[in-house]
């Protein structure tokens, strides 16, 4: 999400609160995202009512791009397994990336403390979508408990992006694809 | 850890930082600290090079109160199965405190998103010990892959304590030591 020259200010605004309070943290100073993006103070309380909306609208903006990394390329013809299976993958190779701090919005859930919060909302419906998906495949691969097989899967994938994110584990063999397999399994799952 | 009237000005700090940088996360000000702890700033840099030290102190003086708090209570008769999944069981029901905010380590680990910080250090030789205190219950208990069966249980809790910290998950139910059990058993462990 690179700011052009031409991207509006509010554009700009997103695109530095989602870059800043990603690598920062979301106590970034409202000065600062309003420096990086090259808007004033008064021009940004005109688009948004405070950092809190801001940071908000910079994690709703960015759903539709993160589940597409996510979701299968071709989810008619892959299995429920392979379907669920892919996002650990992708999971996977994110970590690798040298900037990667796990998952942005469990971030923000970790880092606001408060369900209250207009971005808690926002990034944890993200992941009730996520459990939606698993325990929708869940049920099409014949799973014993696919309420239950869901929970386990959001489990691991966000001790997994926590872990790799805060650079104390490395996922790139297979550590999360491998306990999923287990549970896949366990769960009776196709 | 309650501040009595006989704390000393560091205790009061100790204590102020642990408090607070846990409810509010790592971002908490040092001057809302030093408000807490009643120490004027001047007294705390006498005491402490800032507050990156301070928060490291902190989480460095709660490690016993911690680690006493997931051993098992008679670790010599207790199983090395039944010792891993004592930590689970703790990590459960302290998820149901009010004031849970997931475990301190990982949080700060989450926040500070820089492994160099002197608090990140404290962090991540807590998960380190964790880890290795597994991986010796899993040596001892016959597991085929004791190093990796470590690493997915430090996955498991993290993810589980990050969930219920964040409050989009309960783990009342068992789904962690569930999830622990199922592991187990695949790592052919006693």
């Amino acid at each position: 999400m690179a700011t052009t020259e031409k991207a509006s200010p509010r554009d700009r605004l997103l695109d530095a609160t989602a870059r800043l309070a990603y690598r920062d943290g979301v106590s970034v100073g409202i000065e600062a995202l309003c420096r990086a993006a090259g808007v004033s103070k008064r021009s940004m309380y005109q688009l948004f009512d405070g950092k809190d909306a801001m940071l908000a609208a910079s994690l709703e903006r960015s759903i539709p791009w993160y589940e597409a990394q996510l979701a299968h390329p071709h989810p008619e013809t892959a299995t429920p397994r392979e379907r669920i299976l892919h996002v650990f993958e992708r999971l996977a190779r994110a970590s690798l990336d040298a900037d990667y701090h796990g998952c942005p919005y469990l971030a923000v859930l970790v880092e606001l403390k408060d369900p209250e919060h207009p971005a808690s909302a926002v990034a944890r419906g993200v992941k009730e979508r996520l459990a939606a998906h698993f325990r929708a495949d869940a049920e099409q691969g014949g799973a014993r408990d696919p309420e239950l097989l869901a929970r386990q899967l959001l489990l691991v994938f966000d001790g997994a992006s926590a872990r790799a994110g805060a650079g104390v584990e490395r996922l790139d063999d297979g550590l999360a694809t491998a306990m999923v397999t287990t549970l896949l399994d366990a769960a009776g799952m196709r």
